[in-house]
């Protein structure tokens, strides 16, 4: 009994520290190579010298097995940063020149501030855990605190960009770029403005943003939602059935129509003869030949929504051709964005750079890599959170970075580029011993005139070794410091 | 019985979109006031007029009722973005002028990977909620980040800034800069290198930012952790209890040291003899003269670890010395920061605001608007995720931009200075109608040369407006259309 107390006794002592416990397990197996204590003394001097020895290894906790980002993300190497840096700035670049000004919101927010803005997707929303106090989610996009934002602080009228990271629990496909935690940069206009004006400045911002980062070619395409719902309508739709039509026709970009239509038809219960009337339309996509021919489609225009989306999208197609813009805009009628808020224009801008495959049992066919931007406009989203349901009509674009690092990162591999990652314009030297005083007061100088200046850490560094990081880190002044013979 | 069943089924009906309750409300009072339903038929009837009535009444969403940022969190107005774009502008140059590369990690980590590394702080640790998956925290640092990183790469030596937000779930005191989330700036040297060179550079940056950013009066404290579990040992502290009375010790800069040593002796069971030793040295602060003194200190260097980080601490002043920085730095002896992780120097920049009032029971005192910057060395963390243990020593210092951040905000109502937050160049306006199609292809011709511009987003802008605009927004161009007479 005493015995079996004092082991306890041990036992307890052992686990005080839980983090050493590998620590432990090496003592106690030696301890098992001792002939087995038989008294309280015997076992007092065991636990005696098991505390020994733990002093002696160190309280060293266990290193970890597990070393990675959470699924989804990555870090950004220094390299990587560079290159980022390069986008980022042909980004706000082009958002000054269009007189935007920028802000920040948290990278959370109350959890009902996102509930009902994202349809079909709200299931990626991260929550924070319930930690007492608010619930919390991670933002999903920058759209949502954005109107939240001019909501809250009754804006009527502003032109702002954000440049912050987004979160989705989506299936991550890394190697093209879809992570769970990326950038997005978003540009909008929210004020009570004329027609398509707003609007069309978006499309020339991502035709000038792509056209600069120099990523070959691409295409802007656009849709309207009244022309969708015209559409719908006109097709039979019942009207509760048009957002899940709508997120089934946006699938067209990934999915062959014989999928959507049967997922329209097996999954949302609808009348195939609806179906198949939206699948001649959904398919056809061009310019304002499209549109002048739409507007003369007696069964199309008999809808007060049709008919308003396709002037307005004649008028949109207008001005892009003033911006000079309008040979890569595609009015592209199954175009339709999965979002909830969208009311009117929506955008979606694709990289032709076949490397997805859109495949489905009978056939296969290369598609784009997929949207490096998109957006549109969203009038009723402000009114959501106004203390009135005050409106304000917004209109922006999101431009997707992740994918655009993606590329110019496999671009500056494949052309073997070097990127430079620091500054630095003078490395401090010595090729003589007890020089670190003067190396010091030398880099002391440099810096407070302002010239990016290192040294090496070492009291007495190598020659070599000061030529060979200089060369590594292209930095273009050595300033060897050396006493006068 | 059937009447009941169709109340059920109005009811139904009523609520099937939970979102326009407000509006069902309103309708539902309208109906009181007219006579109450007696046959299946009025009461079908009754339904069809209230569903006729909501569908006039669209189907608006209620406004939402708490308008917020999450407790703790803060939005930032254009105007507070130029402020802290100029911030973020003279630290960044510090460290690319000290040769940095910088890096960037996700917002979240793996929750082990946070797990033991925070001492008592680990509780304001953001949990996200487990939706299947991995568990992740919201990064509480960028430190142990950065040091999962340089084990995650075998990275032998890096000398990295990063600037990114962090959390805590910590009791906010927004007036003073104390947020959840914040931004914090790091600035690390990662590498086996010669004793207290790198060390001294990080309080020479800490020096340069504070300087240039011209807030006034700053005294850098430094202290270092052998000093303190050295005073620990030789004031009879037991060896498990060094971390927990670190963490009082800590507490000296908000808290009197009679309330310091009653929560030592109350609170964590120390002898008040040992407590009252630990008091006679705490309250000690000067420069290299103290260090002096205290290396003749017989009781002190009987440990050897006190006697080590002594040593360190005169050659750190005498490298603050050549960097020109000593006449603000404080050897600090009751500088203790709680985080678990450092090994050496720590350091904490604290600028002389006299806006904190420091209180108890008995007397109050003024103290400085606290730590603006901090840091310290950490030779153990990366081998807490290295594979074997590896060991590579670590110095940084984080920037607690948050607080310059108010500091500069306030500074800048009181001067009354006005902040720009557009680089537009010219106002393309037009004193006459029909102008919109001049304007806009002026506009696409000063975008596509480079030039910051700007139209009125209305098709008929008054002249008034346009100049008012170029005015507020501070644009020095006015390019006027117009036609020949």
């Amino acid at each position: 009994m005493a015995l079996t107390m004092t082991w306890t006794k041990l036992r307890h002592l052992l686990t005080l520290q839980k983090h050493t416990w590998n620590t432990i397990v090496v003592a106690s197996r030696h301890c098992n190579n001792t002939s087995q204590p038989t008294t309280i003394q015997q076992v007092d001097e065991e636990v005696a010298k098991l505390l020994d020895l733990k002093a002696q290894l160190g309280d060293e906790p266990t290193p970890k097995t597990v070393l990675k980002t959470p699924k989804g993300t990555r870090d950004y190497s220094p390299k990587q940063m560079a290159i980022r840096e390069g986008v980022f700035k042909v980004i706000v670049d082009c958002f000054k020149r269009h007189g935007a000004e920028t802000i920040d919101t948290p990278v959370f927010e109350l959890k009902e501030t996102l509930t009902g803005k994202y349809g079909e997707d709200s299931k990626l929303i991260y929550d924070l855990q319930d930690q007492g106090g608010e619930l919390l989610s991670l933002r999903y996009d920058l759209t949502v605190p954005f109107a939240r934002y001019v909501a809250m602080n009754k804006i009527a009228k502003i032109k702002r960009y954000h440049i912050a990271k987004v979160y989705r629990r989506d299936n991550p496909a890394m190697t093209r770029g879809r992570y769970r935690e990326f950038y997005q940069c978003d540009f909008d206009i929210a004020g009570q403005y004329d027609p398509m004006i707003p609007d069309a400045e978006c499309i020339k911002i991502v035709y000038e943003i792509l056209d600069n980062l120099k990523l070959g070619n691409f295409v802007i395409k656009v849709n309207h939602r009244l022309i969708l719902d015209g559409l719908f309508e006109v097709c039979g739709v019942p009207k509760d059935k048009f957002r899940t039509v709508c997120s089934s026709v946006d699938k067209l970009d990934k999915t062959f129509w014989e999928d959507v239509r049967g997922e329209m038809i097996d999954d949302k219960g609808l009348d195939p003869i609806s179906a198949d009337k939206i699948g001649e339309y959904v398919q056809l996509n061009g310019s304002s030949e499209l549109v002048e021919k739409l507007l003369k489609d007696e069964q199309l225009v008999q809808s007060k929504a049709a008919k308003e989306g396709l002037e307005g999208m004649k008028l949109l197609i207008q001005y892009c051709d003033i911006f000079g813009v309008k040979d890569r805009v595609r009015f592209d009628m199954s175009l339709a964005r999965g979002l909830d808020y969208y009311t009117g224009v929506i955008y979606e801008a694709v990289l032709e750079g076949a490397e997805l495959v859109k495949s489905n049992s009978k056939s296969k066919e290369q598609i784009g890599v997929g949207s490096v931007a998109g957006g549109g406009r969203y009038d009723g989203l402000v009114g959501m959170f106004a203390a009135k349901g005050k409106k304000v009509p917004c209109v922006g674009v999101s431009i997707g970075i992740e994918r655009l690092f993606s590329i110019m990162e496999a671009k500056m591999e494949r052309g073997n580029q070097e990127v430079r990652t620091v500054e630095t314009e003078v490395l401090v030297a010595s090729a003589q011993p007890n020089m670190l005083e003067e190396r010091l007061r030398l880099c002391k100088e440099l810096w407070d005139a302002g010239i990016k200046a290192e040294i090496s850490y070492k009291a007495n560094p190598k020659m070599l070794d000061q030529y060979q990081y200089a060369e590594k880190a292209v930095i273009p002044f050595l300033a060897v410091i050396g006493e006068q013979s």
